[in-house]
């Protein structure tokens, strides 16, 4: 609590108690006492990240449809109380569902969770923020689909919007997820409701199969921003391949990086091969014993460069291990595919393995053998995603115990901090800003996880992770402290995120160009009480030059 | 010239007139004397489109540069006269550089045509608005460039640019033009300059080689709209292929097109093929003989649909003609899209012929023989762009001549009006527009040439071109009035077309939702004088509603 420096203060203070207590009541009547939730063990909840905040949270909103959120999106513009939509929640190592700035209602959407639409013809749905990836895969189950959802990244039970409108990653055709979803309903910081692509007009047909329509494309206006609240949305869906396969290889030393890396290119941009992955030693040795090994589990006894080498040694695995999935509509497509992966990766990596997922599967070895990646990496590039945990269990790595029933980072004070740069794709890049990413990580005593992933043809987007014990005293700010000069000093270097967390909004340079200012006027059209999302990629012209 | 009711209207014209001299007088001392043109015959020019058109130009700027077309905007504010910026001014067949509302001054970029930057490494050219397909083609070919630009729709005059923002189609993987160009330099309706992508931020390296960067996705905005002036897009290139094919059919009879259609469904969802063209009996008599035949020149004797069955039958030709064509990395990979393609097209064509890029070239004949269509589309899905003019030559389909030097259909009075609706891909929705488009254009005593392009997975774009000439008494107006009513039956059946020209920029019926309201608000955030191209993709409240 502040001190209150005299009276006016202190009538002023009363008075937003008063309104807040005025717009909590209107919201009540809007969408229902049991959905405004001001419970403090509840908030307590909500307020939980896998980091160090201290955003408060008033109060928790929980509208059933896009009605209720236009209902409660009005009320706070009578009461210019800031709203902080999430989908799920679930933004694990940006944040979780903690608000980007201190004060925020958060505005859950997760009740919505209604899978309004799913045309077989032409491979699409169409959801609300609450449906998850896991209740999308049940219901294609259920339907005996011949579609598949390309999974996301993250934990199965991920918002599908959330993920999307985050432009988060996703595997195969369809790896970058907002190039593969269209037909936003969208409720304006204002209250009122559009549609984008061709949904807005009169008996349109091409909604849902069409990203561009017609006059100006207003999709990205929505994704990563504070510009609206997106209700409704379009997801398309791939087939279920006729033949599918994974390549997988190792790189015993670090020294052949670049010229994987270029190898890796040409099978983009000349194969048109869809996502690629690489991990480095230290994510792979986080993906094969889930924990670290007991030596290194406290604070200060981090997994050293110097003992990696033992480590790998003993474990059996290279410095990089990486995987090209690839699912075709022809037996032969899939041999052409093997064949130029072979032509073109086998000088550059040290084993060479091909994965079939036929009845019942068959693995080939076109070069070296022994190492330990086949089971994991074949399971990392299965379509059967609810048994795929999108690498959840790996952020207990620093804890003492991986929990008994269900796992929640939040609740068991796991720490993971992310922090994504996007590179060009080439060798030479990715060893510079791997070079950044080690030297600023072992100053600090932190692991470097590093997740290498190329989506589109001439980029990679290399995902840091840092993952310590919530639970030891400092490790909060040493963790963080880490954190803010990766970013600092990836993005000085000309590397910057492809998003950003609630940790890092704030982390980016000023542009050079007049690009604040045209923020600015744009949330100033948009959300004149500037109600939505305060802080969330909010770039205006007061924040980053004011 | 208007009459004028009493002293009070005449004054404020001459208020309006001696502004309007004062703002060329600024525009003279900004960009030079000999780049501001209001020479009548120039002016005349301008003012000439495929199509009748009313609209005045009362000038014509001319900048050199960025900062230059900063000076017209800005001395456009002071003086509040509308702007309408052109690339090159090639949009024929939706008006051309005839601006879409009257009275607009014409801010015609063509002397920008730097090309910035080439990347081989990574495959992008960053260019200005003057670069055109032609110009590119050969720098490429001076400097033995590995990669190729995918062509346009249209001639090869046509700005890079300005296709792109159009949103119109190429060929191949990149077919979808604004789908592969990414870091716009715009200059704001108020004269600011802003960069969409990582581009804004000091040092950043990924600007160039990817779409979205962090923040929301701000290139859609300036796409079919009025909002901003690009004034530098970057553009990928593809690789040459290392092995190349066409795959090429027909259709005798009309009635097999639903299950072809379900047939490309397969090849673009299941196979990735990439652009597949089809065209109608009146579009590919049209590339075959280029002219229309004598009997069918003048004004009500165009080509009945009965006359068209003799026409096939005496030329060898079916109701459908289409192709498929890859380049891949692999002769392996080339075997089996052909087999695919084989497997899946074999009993839903007449003719299916795989024509390969070797040297000497090589023809295989799959199904059927004779019919004319090799040379014509193996012409169409060759990478010698240069020698392709984009269908320009059909646009003198009804004249008595063709042009003995250069072609220029606004100068030789060609009539074309495109209306190119997208429909989803499924063989029911392609009948279903098509019979609309039939009735319509047959009414009109007019023919439908359509060509049907699918660049996405689940659409598919048919291009009507109304052909005519001009120079013949009343045509101008039957056309149009045929255009008009193919517009609002199409539109009305739900299919809308994927871009407007300024003949159809007033067509399409009012939203269903809040989107005028939200286009109203950005308008006004970033054009508070509403001189950058009113009318242009403008779908304002005030216009749909007002």
């Amino acid at each position: 609590m502040r001190t209150q420096k005299n009276g006016a203060d202190f009538c002023l203070k009363e008075m937003i108690l008063d309104m807040f207590a005025q717009a909590l009541d209107e919201w009540r009547q809007a969408i229902g006492e049991d959905y405004v939730i001001t419970d403090p063990s509840a908030l307590a909840q909500a307020e939980t990240a896998t980091f160090l905040t201290n955003q408060r949270i008033p109060a928790i909103l929980r509208p059933a449809n896009r009605a209720e959120v236009q209902a409660c999106v009005r009320i706070a513009n009578t009461y210019k109380v800031p709203l902080y939509p999430v989908s799920n929640g679930k933004n694990w190592g940006y944040g979780s569902q903690v608000p980007a700035q201190d004060g925020c209602v958060l505005l859950h959407l997760q009740r919505m969770q209604q899978i309004v639409e799913y045309n077989e013809r032409l491979a699409y749905v169409t959801v609300e923020p609450g449906v998850t990836v896991r209740q999308l895969y049940h219901f294609l189950e259920e339907h005996h689909s011949p579609h598949f959802v390309s999974v996301v990244g993250g934990p199965m039970d991920t918002s599908l919007i959330g993920n999307a409108i985050e432009r988060g990653l996703g595997t195969g055709r369809y790896a970058d997820r907002f190039g593969h979803v269209c037909e936003f309903e969208v409720v304006l910081p204002t209250g009122e409701c559009i549609h984008t692509g061709y949904d807005r007009f009169p008996s349109a047909l091409a909604g849902p199969v069409s990203r561009w329509s017609v006059g100006p494309y207003l999709d990205g206006l929505f994704t990563q921003s504070n510009f609206g609240i997106v209700t409704r949305m379009t997801i398309w869906l791939l087939p279920k391949p006729r033949v599918a396969a994974s390549c997988l290889f190792t790189l015993k030393e670090d020294r052949g990086l670049e010229a994987l890396i270029d190898a890796l290119y040409v099978l983009k941009f000349e194969g048109g091969f869809p996502s690629i992955y690489l991990y480095n030693d230290y994510k792979f040795l986080s993906m094969l014993l889930v924990q670290s090994p007991e030596l290194a589990k406290e604070s200060g006894t981090f997994i050293s460069p110097e003992m990696m080498g033992p480590i790998r040694q003993a474990l059996n695995f290279g410095a990089w291990s990486g995987s090209v999935a690839f699912q075709c509509a022809s037996q032969q497509m899939c041999d052409a595919m093997c064949a130029f992966v072979r032509e073109t990766l086998a000088d550059k990596v040290d084993t060479l393995r091909f994965y079939f997922f036929e009845n019942p599967p068959r693995l080939e070895c076109a070069k070296g053998g022994g190492e330990r990646i086949v089971d994991l990496l074949t399971a990392q590039s299965s379509l059967d995603t609810v048994n795929n945990d999108g690498g959840l269990r790996t952020t207990y790595w620093r804890k003492r115990y991986l929990p008994s029933g269900d796992m929640n980072p939040d609740r068991d004070h796991c720490g993971v901090i992310w922090c994504a740069p996007l590179v060009p794709l080439t060798g030479e890049h990715v060893r510079e800003a791997k070079t950044i990413i080690e030297r600023v990580a072992f100053a600090h005593k932190m692991e470097p996880h590093l997740s290498l992933e190329s989506v589109t043809e001439r980029t990679l987007i290399i995902t840091v992770v840092l993952l310590y014990d919530r639970d030891l005293p400092g490790e909060d700010e040493r963790a963080m402290a880490c954190h803010d000069e990766l970013l600092h000093e990836l993005t000085s270097a000309g590397y910057i995120p492809y998003r950003l967390g609630i940790h890092s909004m704030q982390g980016l340079p000023a542009p050079i160009d007049d690009s604040a200012l045209l923020q600015q006027r744009l949330k100033d059209a948009l959300d004149p009480n500037a109600i939505l999302a305060p802080g969330r990629y909010d770039f205006r012209a007061q924040n980053t030059r004011g």
